[in-house]
């Protein structure tokens, strides 16, 4: 998908939505947000996604999600005490992993402000990073991201 | 570059280096770094860089560089109280954008931890994110940055 | 004000209200909202009365707000994805400072969480922490603060 | 112990020392750091030394500190990309609670710039934040406090 493609992005090309304050230490010197602030807020939908959806106790699952890849392009700045609206769907769905694709909006604009890409693999919480085969993804968390799945439009494998 | 040359990354491939004590918030709660958490160190060296050898002034510089795309691979973990060793080098440097790469290691440790990838866009203060036309970068952060270029090894244009 | 008094709070003692989703790495390796990130928002809920209700403009009004003392009480832990309510009163309000009182709530539930207390110290942008005499407050912004002002329950001046 | 007592604490008023690299987004709108991140210092100051030197594993040990309160004054401000000196010290012992002082200093200034107060109480990992009667603190835990303890200068109870 390039970037041009991306920057296009509206509300309703994404399936779960989500408001998000941004708070004062968001800005950085220049006054908007930070940039690797956009990615707290990115795993934050997500996870809330996992959560609420999918059935995912952070502390007790036995399969918990790593972030393998992650990416994000900035289109235009956004500034605290602005609310902004994340929205989520899911480009590629496998047997151990998942790509998410997150947008980012400012309340009461209709243009994408920033587009997020992140893979998660899902492993045993005892394996950690380690290097066994990744097992196939529990059942709960499949159902509930095929629910966010768009078909077309997936994008290029990610590259660094 | 692919993700397999990029793990093969070791502190020798890059051109400036500085340690970071890790936090104690930096876990999250699966008891490793955040992957956002790394868009902060990635961001930490780059401007200790331009600060500390090109003259940025962040407060008073005409020029500043707004983050126009980001992105990283997780190789493998890293948890506090770890201390890290950053390693930045530059890939592409055109005329008003450059484009960073960052190794993340962990003390006592040869293995690359994480690579990230950057792209700076230098704009007027004023201006802003806004669309006009950016100017070519400052003399003294391009020549600092020129120190940093690595000619071999630049990888393909920056995809989402 | 006693360490009993403050716990007995409920959000009807204070006078602005602001709600907060919490965010995937708030919580610490411990799966709680961390000690820090309370300050966080609690300088939020300031900020944010701060710019809509008394016209302070961040990046550009003559006189800013600097923290001289926080503190903060925790009476029971709140965990991402909670939504947390966010509440503000002004317990001084002295010629160049303002002591705040914010309380925390988890929504569904009407005990505070944790109560925190902050001195603004008004300040003209260039002296920044400087030494010369501080000036008045901004009329807007002192204007703002006296709605917030509850004249009974005054806390002991803040100790450390 | 009062505010102008505790302006005048130097290094050696401390028994254990740690080096801190600041971080671009430490720094708010204001150009300084946030007051909210030395919270994060402070918190990676104590639990760095109850990692190394009290034998705390924060996975694994029954038994884990939540912080029950924690202050700051704040004497003059610090900006990235200073390195930072924290100081750590403990002003009081209690069977399952512990008081700590934590100074902050700036690397070739020798007035210190913020002292905080925090205090641990020890809980069995899964009791919580709940309401049962807290044990003992562990063994190695209080030996390794009792050599940061600092017999006078112990200052008034913890107000808000």
């Amino acid at each position: 998908m390039s970037q041009e493609e991306l920057k296009k992005r509206r509300r309703d090309d994404y399936k779960f939505h989500l408001e998000y304050q941004t708070r004062w230490s968001d800005n950085d010197m220049y006054s908007h947000l930070n940039n690797s602030i956009y990615y707290f807020l990115y795993d934050s939908i997500i996870n809330t996604y996992l959560v609420n959806r999918c059935k995912l106790n952070p502390q007790t699952s036995g399969q918990i999600g790593l972030i393998a890849y992650s990416a994000s392009l900035y289109f235009s700045s956004v500034s605290f005490p602005t609310t902004v609206d994340l929205a989520l769907r899911v480009n590629k769905l496998g047997t151990t992993s998942v790509t998410y694709e997150v947008g980012m909006f400012a309340q009461g604009d209709e243009e994408v402000k920033a587009v997020g890409t992140l893979v998660h693999v899902f492993v045993d919480r005892q394996r950690g990073g380690g290097s066994a085969k990744a097992p196939s993804m529990d059942h709960d968390i499949r159902r509930g991201l095929e629910e966010l799945l768009v078909v077309n439009g997936m994008p290029d494998k990610p590259k660094l």
